[in-house]
């Protein structure tokens, strides 16, 4: 069970209704994750968590799509249980398909894999790539 | 210096300078990153290893731009300096904005925060994101 | 289960008894936790790690409360399930409130997340930092 | 160099400007560490991040040598040089004597080293730890 | 439920099964585990990481128990509960003892504390490690 | 340069001496390296460090060039400029050949890859991995 237990919509302040609605509206659904629940006990942060998911997972010069793969990939390299599975839902749900995902697990497994051959062979930084 | 050293061109056999002039061919470049040549002291890991990143980073279901972006996202969460100097600079050659590399840094500072903000609130996976 | 299973108080030897005792009578309790259960097959580290845990974790400039929030805080970061639960559990037990624990995992994501931004952007390390 | 390069006060735009002045007023000091003058290319992450900087090191039921500490802690098990360094210098400020920091240094150890033990040794969560 | 679920043999392509019957062969097994059955919708995948697996993990300067240990040790650090699960059985089948076991885990945990140690007192490179 | 700077034999305590002696004596060399310098500061943590690493690394069931090639994956894994550096040259001082050491970065690689596969396939695990 959650730390501090999870706090559902009856049972919340106003303060905190306001956040859950405004996250139902922008996802287009009817429920609330438990992410949220967990952290409403610390309202200011729930809010502020809220705030910057909305603004920075938006459309901007990257689309939604792109943005929620690259959170699988993070959750998926920090092997976060949680946000695997939360994340991989919001990016179905966003049009990520089968072939996508396999693609992008593919692309996990390289970038980890030499991200450690390369300080393992202690290779330096090419001039060209400096000051870049 | 890397632990083996570098294989320059002019040094390396047949089967190494097969691999590097793929590398250049694939890549549009005259020059070979330090990464291949430190490697270049295991042939057979030099070849694995460039056929995998030539058939996984190539266009598919994700075009190779959000595949680098990934790439990017992967290296800074590890904290390998190496990588997050030379994928930055694919991604820009790929064609990564300005504003797309900030926004992609936003999201890979959110994502690292909420997966460990989750898994400090110890919270459960919900129902609905199993099995799916 | 764990992999080479948990030795219980009445079947371990009178080493392995000592350092239950000791664990007991240092916190102020009347049971083992599975951690030191399960690595007791190995007698010298059992007796290793807790000498170093008991020694590193009482009091000293840093009150032992604040030292149990940063092993939460290493803990939440490195995704340790068991070390989360179990060190949350001790750290309420030392007499943090639900105000430190929310102030706490504000401060595990702020970190987590700059610690990849600041490697993201490829940022120097400033010369007021150095040699200090 | 930093990758999209660092905005002196000089060159910043009235918003960045704004965000330098609370940060060396707040922090009682006249000049602004690289990492900020590296983000405000993207202002309303420079601010976003300010804000809860401020918001959540400020005092609280956790002190902010304490949340100084826990940054540093977990930028050492994160490796960032950059943190690791400016938070140290940060910590000191703030009160953080040698002896505080060598009892840091020996907390970090020990929590780094029984996270991957407890893994290893594959340790189910006491029944007692959970739903606390 | 693993993400697109689990390919038993009698299902599986001519493709797939020729992969499963190459790693039962080579593991003197008559199963396969979730882990193949898993990733076996992406048939490349498949191929591509069983190829690299029976290749490096086999017999060489190294001998393929000490291969063995080195993937428990990494996947410890890296928390990865079902690697931790199938390496240390595999380990066990290629003759890892209880005592080997034990020690596995004291290397794995001195080397995730002084990894942070020394990270965290700064300590810089002796020129007696460099180009060497 | 280190956080609390480094103590050279000729500055070091009688207490700090001795664990400088025993690590040359131990390892047939006559200088130290800075690691110890650095942590001598807190010659507690330096002798329990020392003591630790000498029991824990010396032979037993598995050999010390084994524990070697643990430790260095594991620091490769976890990003450790200085501890690949210096376990590297420890590797080579014990027998660590070219191709070992080629073995070793290939299996660093690919279980850093497949730590990641595994948890972003939410592979659950085998009933035969358990208990066991």
């Amino acid at each position: 069970m959650a730390t501090l237990g999870l706090i559902e919509y009856k049972d919340a302040t106003p303060e905190v209704r306001a956040v859950y609605d405004d996250i139902m509206l922008t996802r287009k659904t009817d429920w609330i994750n438990n992410f949220w629940k967990a952290i409403a006990h610390d309202p200011a942060m729930l809010k502020h968590t809220w705030d910057g998911m909305k603004q920075i997972m938006g459309p901007g010069s990257l689309d939604p799509l792109t943005k929620e793969l690259i959170y699988v990939a993070i959750s998926v390299s920090n092997q976060c249980g949680y946000c695997i599975a939360s994340h991989t839902a919001s990016a179905r749900k966003k049009g990520m398909s089968d072939e996508m995902f396999k693609e992008l697990m593919a692309v996990v497994g390289m970038a980890n894999a030499t991200n450690r051959v390369v300080a393992g062979y202690q290779v330096e930084i090419d001039e060209e790539f400096k000051n870049k």
